[in-house]
């Protein structure tokens, strides 16, 4: 139980870990800043925080929990804007979906009081952004991946592992290196590729008419080129070196299957088309169902 | 109302036809055929098909309506097995993902029967195959593009419209040379990447972990890389201009991203991003909620 999380950054993901955290009864008030005050006066007005705070320093204050939700390239900005209330003791998280620059964000601003930190990159999320979209459920069922240094508090790293269990996530731990590799191939490439096939159809002169012949391979297809447009730029940004060598394996396996078709080539093709079926078919959303206690777990979400 | 479907082809697409058909009342009884005899068994079994027939040529015999539901590379072999029977005033259908070649295909072997073939492709389906997955409610509140060409008969192409109407579709025409760019672009396209990135997935050493990471994101950008092969691997091959040269276009878009990536452009990058995501927030599945009347409809499909 904790006595006051202090929230930075009143979006989709902070707003959603306050409400959790209220849900299962594990703090006892939530004091949030963002950049914009009205985002600030919304997420009162919707009771995800309970207090408004004027900076990101006044919402660490007296805080023994701290979540930084801003997008990742505003991480070490908000490191340097609290750290001299980075205390041993208070647990200090993030979210954000690249480890890497994280991580070396904090290292750079941070120094001795890099101990608090426990990098972590809850899995889930949605297309629609905004403090007016949190949900209580939205960890439910999902992994988080914390990236622990050396020299992270082992204390903290135990007491993040048990509030994300507690919310209903499968906690692992990886390096940032291996997260960001990973994350590269699973998530950051396909959101590029989502983005630069919608970019592709809108520059065609036809492409509304096409848009409108659209059927629900293609809705599902494209759903995450809905996504946030600043957190993805952070992200491509952050990660493009994983993320570029990653395009470049895609994009050999589609010359390869490119030529299988410009060579008239059906049981190349077909075999290229049924490694990639099997594969996908084969794969499935392991969704985590946590023990039930006194977080109210037991359910899965969606 | 028909007096007999004749089914050639008995899987997902064209059982879910027949079941259509029967709830609709639209038909007296179902002759089915299928290359492999145990598939017309189960069909049979399923009460999909009321009759199992020993050819192609027997399920047409007799019936007033027929639907060809095979894959695109087997439509030309599948007339050529029926021609005899092609008669005036009988409906002949298809539900090809591809329409130019089977138009070509029609005119070699149909030759004067011409008229009598409506190539019709509805935008339905799943990632599932077989005759077991055949479901009435498939085809509801979809779109179904009619194609037809100069020669068909006008009556055909209004009874082809009513029948589909009354099974819950929007009915579309357009040429089959505009059917194909249009799918190309909005259908075959992501197939085809689909299946590359999963392949490229594949391919690395730890591929199988990093899918064991995937979250709702991959799910869903990647289910349709789970569909038939042969059927994709005809529909790759037969309409492979058309995405070949919209494979084109989704490259340059995407070397445009990367290169905005490599030169840390952010301004440009973040546009690139918004475009794509305004763009696909726009986008709504337009599902058609068809009238109510003796076909039981006025619901929509999921």
């Amino acid at each position: 139980m904790f006595n006051q999380l202090g929230l930075i950054g009143c979006g989709l993901m902070g707003g959603s870990f306050a409400l959790a955290l209220k849900k299962a009864g594990l703090v006892r008030r939530v004091v949030g800043y963002s950049k914009s005050p009205s985002t600030v006066e919304k997420a009162r007005r919707l009771g995800v925080i309970d207090v408004a705070a004027e900076s990101a320093l006044l919402a660490v204050s007296g805080s023994d929990i701290v979540i930084i939700a801003v997008p990742v390239a505003a991480t070490e900005s908000t490191f340097r804007a609290i750290r001299h209330l980075v205390d041993p003791g208070v647990l200090f998280m993030d979210v954000g979906s690249t480890k890497r620059d994280v991580v070396d964000a904090a290292r750079r601003v941070l120094k001795e009081r890099l101990p608090s930190f426990v990098p972590a990159h809850p899995i889930a999320g949605r297309e629609v952004a905004g403090i007016e979209h949190a949900d209580a459920q939205l960890y439910q069922g999902r992994k988080v991946i914390l990236t622990p240094l050396q020299q992270t508090d082992p204390v903290l790293v135990q007491k993040a592992t048990d509030v994300w269990a507690a919310i209903g996530c499968q906690v692992l731990k990886m390096t940032p290196e291996n997260h960001d590799t990973a994350f590269a191939a699973v998530s950051h490439l396909p959101h590029l590729v989502a983005f630069a096939y919608i970019n592709a159809m809108q520059q065609q002169p036809s492409g509304r008419e096409f848009l409108s012949l659209a059927g629900p391979g293609f809705r599902d297809f494209t759903r995450i080129a809905a996504s946030e447009p600043t957190v993805w730029r952070d992200i491509l940004l952050s990660n493009r070196e994983e993320i570029l060598k990653q395009s470049e394996a895609f994009r050999a396996t589609l010359d390869a299957m490119e030529r299988s078709m410009r060579d008239w080539d059906g049981e190349a093709l077909q075999q290229q088309i049924q490694s990639a079926s099997d594969s996908r078919s084969q794969w499935t959303l392991s969704t985590h169902t946590p023990p039930s206690g006194p977080s109210g777990g037991g359910k899965t979400s969606r």
